[in-house]
């Protein structure tokens, strides 16, 4: 059986602080860096999401697996949540989901569920992605919606960010030991 | 813009009361059609789930989309976090989970990532399904899990509660013009 450690290793990186005088695809993605930033200081895997509607920040989450004890509980499923929360409508037609790693199959079929009109994510993910890594859950004409999405934004930073947690991670078990 | 009728048509359905002497894939099923009728009574698509882990139900729950106005919100996710929750562990390789209609792409993807033992569907739906009805998210070699999948048990009472469902509500919509 697989046990997580109690602690996670220390974060070399840092937030950042994108100017809100120019709300493009990076300010949104460096917000949603930093909600990963966040997840790694609680230990969980460095992944952060945030919904864009109207030029505001609609909902804002990081993977929390681990700590809720949730499979489900995914940067982009929780963002998603809280946006349709805050704007009164599961339909999320006019908002964007920023995220720092190509949705799983799971999240790529609640981009879908909660028909987002656009997806923007860092980090492509031929292994698991459900948005045009692995397969394309956008594809099907038969699934009464589609969208667009964008990728490759932050691309460098979001990807530094995972490999840099599971490498610190390995080491910080084995210290452990 | 879609509004949501605000009361249900009476449903003509009645709930089941399997014996818990024979606890087989139908009396399983049987606890989550009785959730497609709770959803019913609720204004919701009548779908229902279960999750059994060692002979004993530990996730019960129907859809409530239009309730919690959350995209997430269908009967597998919620009976998923449910059963992490009751057996305090999110990986759930011991589970089964029954559910009425196949799962839609992202509680298929969800199917995956809590790491299931085995689901059970009673209606394959060839639109949206992500367990073999329109896509299999179960063939992928490099999402490091697979499920048992078995299909159809109850079915005809699970289709029957289904299209009743959008059939009376169309009738109750137009009554109500």
């Amino acid at each position: 059986m697989h046990h997580s450690p109690k602690t996670a290793p220390e974060c070399p990186f840092t937030k950042r602080f994108p100017s809100a005088l120019n709300k493009d695809d990076k300010y949104f993605m460096e917000l949603a860096y930093n909600q990963a930033i966040e997840a790694w200081k609680q230990n969980e895997v460095p992944i952060g999401a945030v919904v864009e509607f109207q030029g505001e920040i609609v909902g804002a989450a990081h993977n929390q697996v681990e700590s809720n004890n949730d499979p489900t509980a995914h940067a982009e499923m929780l963002a998603i949540t809280q946006a349709s929360s805050a704007i009164k409508n599961w339909r999320l037609n006019e908002a964007t989901l920023y995220v720092t790693k190509e949705p799983c199959p799971m999240c790529s079929g609640a981009t879908m569920m909660s028909r987002l009109k656009r997806v923007v994510y860092a980090i492509p993910d031929p292994k698991m992605g459900g948005l045009g890594g692995l397969y394309d859950v956008n594809s099907y004409p038969s699934i009464n919606h589609s969208l667009e999405v964008e990728i490759g934004v932050l691309k460098e930073e979001c990807l530094q960010l995972i490999q840099a947690f599971f490498q610190l991670k390995r080491a910080h078990n084995k210290g452990s030991i």
